[in-house]
């Protein structure tokens, strides 16, 4: 790493403060930046700041600050006025997953930034090369997909789009380091990235099994929890098949994967699920039932594991350094 | 769950003391069971005595004792002797995973219990209806699959065979939950089970990531650890999508369904490192190179591990009990 780097030199900006922007805010000045935020709605202006410092609270719970919450929130401006971002080295875009909107946000941040400053999207769903049209000096356009709650979570995916430049790409990826982050690089920007793909391959498997009948949903769950629940997070997948010692994996491919799903259709319990309008805990209906009571734990409780299990990766980094170009 | 179950009064009985052989018997011993291990090899009856007692230990150093180590052993008869195993409730076969050697095994379980004691295999590999076929009155045979090492973690896959009894099914999943285990109970006896089904869907996808070039062996892994590995202890994946609210899924299932491998075939990567019989940590060189300072780290970095997430997992149990039948 770059050891150089002074992140409280380095203004970044911030455009959307919904709940993700606003974590994303909240992370960025615990890493020490001074951070311009853009409220393009009313609402957002109105709410950011209070909710801001209520998420930089909780990580003064989990023991992230190393100042009272007070400086930290000194070296925040939010506004509605793009020009705020002027000095800003990098800005990172989390509106909705519009393009018109998106564009148009582009253009409004290229406007203000120098012509070098890096442009950044929190988009998990439109490819990077796609958005990267409608940004002056594409070179510098790149993805940094953040994961909730971001100032309290360590995976991140930077993605480089086909006309990034990896010099621009690995100068953030080495400051995502300073953010306390593990981040991937993607050279291309594949669909779904890195961890959709993975994941949609076992929601695929996981629910053709459940639609055969076969295994029911809790079936499945405990099996994730408790097996690979119990080493994924100290391993990855790789380094697990390492540390089983490879050898049988060969045969068991041999007489697992033409059992697999190929499907491409859209698994009918979820579409169900979704034409019917349940939001699973928000709505206390969804795979499972809840009552209202359940619904509400689990926002509590996941806040509280999240920093338990936040805490306990910490302590298994096996840190490998990665660099491109 | 039957709360008249007293696991002192029901012997069980272990035949094989290899590695996940002893540390059932640990299991079994921890949870109260009297226990009558059969060690069909020299080496294992010479050595099986000594490694579930440092097991028992191990398990002391986790907090997981409610009587001295030497009172745990006292209820350890071990033997080659197969007549021990006479009054026997229950029985757990874990030999190798050779069909003509588990038959044999079978026969000489079956000639000296009694014709309702429960044969179970640890099997991983190996269809349940297919052994069914070697044991007399099938209806009493079925799965129990544990997880390493068996005293401290709290997967188990019980599997019932086309012959199995669905009420002795039901009663040894009753019985797991005295082991603190979350079982997972499968009225079939699909290929894989649940659990190497969804893993082997995340290997498909993951090796071809790899092999294609769109991300590195790190980048997969990263992104398990740091995004899948942040909430699955918790959650499982079913219950994840209720609490991310569903409405996206149908969508991302389209656009991504697709885009996923469904190769039948061994991928290469893996096929060249067998064939080269790299053993991974244990030849210090696998998927990833490690110095043998490295690949011995990490036998003792993941027994911290598995203690911290085993604790963790215990404080979200979100147990619904199921019943079959």
């Amino acid at each position: 790493m770059d050891e150089t780097i002074q992140t409280r030199e380095i203004s970044v900006g911030v455009v959307g403060l919904g709940l993700m922007g606003s974590s994303i805010v909240a992370a960025l000045l615990l890493a020490g930046h001074p951070v311009k935020a853009i409220a393009p709605l009313p609402d957002e202006l109105a709410d950011a700041p209070e909710r801001i410092q209520s998420q930089i609270r909780h990580g003064e719970e989990a023991d992230l600050l190393t100042q009272s919450v007070a400086e930290y929130m000194a070296q925040l401006t939010v506004s509605a006025d793009y020009s705020v971002l002027s000095d800003c080295q990098m800005v990172l875009e989390c509106v909705t997953e519009k393009i018109a909107i998106k564009q148009i946000v582009y253009r409004k941040i290229a406007d203000v930034v120098s012509s070098d400053a890096i442009i950044a999207s929190n988009t998990s769903a439109i490819p990077i090369s796609m958005l990267q049209q409608y940004v002056p000096n594409p070179e510098r356009f790149l993805g940094i997909h953040w994961a909730e709650p971001a100032y309290m979570t360590r995976f991140m995916e930077i993605t480089c789009g086909t006309e990034t430049s990896l010099e621009r790409a690995n100068w953030a990826f080495e400051l995502a380091h300073y953010w306390k982050k593990e981040p991937t690089l993607l050279r291309k920007d594949i669909r779904g990235f890195v961890t959709n793909r993975l994941m949609y391959a076992i929601y695929r498997e996981g629910l053709h099994l459940v639609e055969n009948g076969d295994a029911s949903l809790e079936d499945v769950d405990k099996a994730f929890r408790y097996d690979a629940g119990s080493w994924i997070t100290m391993m990855g997948i790789f380094r697990r098949m390492d540390y089983t010692g490879l050898q049988d994996y060969p045969e068991i491919f041999r007489r697992l994967f033409p059992l697999l799903s190929n499907s491409e259709q859209v698994p009918k319990l979820m579409q169900q699920l979704v034409d019917q309008q349940l939001r699973g805990t928000q709505s206390a209906k969804g795979l499972y039932d809840y009552t209202e009571e359940e619904a509400k734990e689990w926002d509590k409780a996941f806040a509280v594991f999240n920093k338990d299990i936040y805490q306990l990766a910490a302590r298994y980094p096996f840190r490998t350094d990665q660099r491109i170009g």
